[in-house]
């Protein structure tokens, strides 16, 4: 039992204290787990795509502040709430943005990963068990966001919302397994699955991107095509498998035509990581008649409509969508963890700023400006 | 060898001589099978939607005329062309509208059956051996249908489009396992897949929807809902195993809320096989996410456009279409007619008329009525 549990821990956080204002770091007071949660002392976090947007909440998103964003992070448990059985103080862990409760339909599911109780949630900004926040400032409540809230010293989370991992597996890269590597690694892996020598088209090239072109090098896929507007994303991708680059931008044709002259009627598998509808819909219309899979993984606008000749699909055409890469957090994740520990996922290529957490802004700054893929923010030293 | 082999053979066949007008039946002359070629005798014939589209040519298709049509049959081999190996005189076949070269990418795919050279084609009229018919009433060309033309006592076809059937199967049922039964049966079991227990919704109750439920009842389905805008269908449909019917006219919001009302979230299962692009968005819709599965098998309009939001896909729902079922003709339906002969699949339920063949043109007035399933064609006696 560590001697602070069942007490409330006083500790550094990152507070978005409204939306696109730098973070300020402020000390906060973080209470003990309730019912089924835990509370964990967070090592590395990283920044995602997702809290920019949430940060930003500029696209109709609402707006829940203050909060303390954050959803990538390596931690160990510091204490356990009531009714915790499968972790332990000590346990190292990752924390996701949605969760696995292993009782309602979905988690009972074989594919589902979705659960009912713990699905994301990004309007949420208190625990489920009682609608209250554990982060408070001078007892005024700070916000959770997705349930993690992972850019404070310590954070208190769902226990259906963490995966128990390896602990030997160094938390400072794993962490970023958390959620957008899996994301798109998942996309390819357990949804797209492409045979070995298969071609495979990624759309968009950032993190995501990136991971679905890892799962493909990892399948065995003789030729990964890289579909990106930016042309200075094709030489970091080539690190990710990526064979070949086609910029829509440099065509006068649909980018689907483009690759289905390329590969001699479409590709096998295709994985959308933009979220952008137009290449939704080039993704699904690249992949061959007769055998061709297209998975959407990228977050479309809410007002987005997907459209195409059915007879896209009767000519044997399927697509698919996935959410977190058809993983289940607690039962699937720590054998992603496995994959890099045993050499088969190369997690540090995508690893390429590091800051201290006094410095969390400049991840920002580095994603706001397209620069590199993922930025581990160390919360110590 | 048959006393007929190499010879023209003099014999009746039912002939379409312009759109929408009764078939005549007259002596036509049926040349000798080319290389790779065989000619049939026809035992039993039936009629698919399909024949009576291409007869009406009244919404765009191309008018190839005079024409013999016919799909669905049961047949005896009379005798064989130049490089056919694998059947012999007196052979049980059943002539399939589209084929398997058993060479092409598509035939030599586990998952496709969209044989690149002899996939169907419902504008030509001739063999693809010398683009000649080897249909003439006094010298001039009949055109033949589908490569299949089976509206003759003798008929000529590739021999990638013939399945090789058990002997001992009766062919005045098993004929109807040449299109539309086999179609929708494959859709439920080759394509959409369900789970014993599971729920599957079919829209559309004409036969390739019966054989879709009768597909989901094989299964195992628990609960089979018939979605279908003609009340009367839904009696007949119970034999199918549908155990309970929508009628989307019935209700004042979209039929996919109905469905996701009347099973918690969705059905696992759904086949779609009116070819009205509504429906097919229905269809989609109504699926459960997390594990959804939705299968397109009517044929569109050519300019119809599926639209949804792509978030349903996003939240794990699939949108397949099959062709032909997803069987492969040559490899795959001898196992449909096993099937029957097992006891597993129920044919006579499909087969509510008959006529001789001097009455041809019966089936077709049944068919536009509404009237009955299938109607089968005995060309003799």
């Amino acid at each position: 039992m560590s001697s602070t549990a069942g007490q409330v821990i006083r500790c550094k956080a990152a507070v978005a204290w409204e939306a696109g204002k730098p973070l300020v770091i402020e000390e906060v007071e973080v209470a003990p787990p309730q019912k089924k949660e835990i509370r964990l002392k967070i090592l590395y976090t990283s920044l995602c795509h997702t809290d920019l947007c949430f940060w930003e909440a500029n696209k109709g998103q609402n707006t829940v502040f203050p909060r303390i964003l954050g959803h990538e992070a390596g931690a160990i448990v510091e204490s356990i709430g009531e009714g915790v059985t499968d972790l332990a103080p000590g346990d190292h862990v990752l924390p996701v943005f949605t969760g696995e409760c292993k009782e309602c339909a979905h988690c009972k599911s074989e594919v589902s990963n979705m659960c009912s109780l713990l699905r994301i949630n990004t309007d949420r900004g208190v625990m489920i068990h009682d609608e209250k926040s554990r982060f408070s400032i001078k007892g005024k409540p700070i916000y959770h966001f997705l349930g993690t809230s992972t850019f404070s010293e310590y954070t208190v989370v769902h226990v259906g919302c963490v995966a128990k991992i390896n602990p030997l597996a160094p938390l400072e890269k794993v962490c970023v397994l958390s959620c957008g590597i899996s994301t798109g690694l998942g996309a390819t892996l357990n949804v797209a699955k492409p045979e070995k020598g298969s071609t495979v088209a990624v759309f968009g090239l950032g993190a995501v991107g990136l991971a679905a072109a890892e799962g493909a090098r990892i399948a065995g896929a003789s030729r990964i095509i890289g579909v990106d507007r930016t042309a200075s994303r094709f030489l970091p991708a080539k690190k990710f498998g990526v064979t070949e680059f086609v910029n829509p931008k440099d065509y006068d044709k649909p980018v689907q035509d483009v690759l289905a002259e390329m590969t001699n009627g479409g590709v096998d598998r295709s994985i959308e990581c933009t979220g952008n509808v137009d290449a939704m819909i080039s993704a699904f219309e690249c992949v061959h008649d007769g055998w061709g899979v297209a998975v959407l993984v990228g977050v479309p606008n809410k007002d987005a409509v997907f459209k195409t000749p059915p007879i896209n699909f009767l000519n044997e055409r399927t697509l698919k969508g996935t959410f977190f890469g058809n993983y289940k957090p607690r039962s699937d994740i720590p054998s992603v963890v496995e994959k890099y520990m045993n050499k088969e996922l190369e997690v540090e290529k995508f690893l390429t700023h590091e800051v201290s957490f006094s410095e969390i802004n400049k991840a920002f700054d580095y994603m706001l400006k397209g620069e590199g893929i993922r930025c581990i923010i160390r919360m110590e030293g």
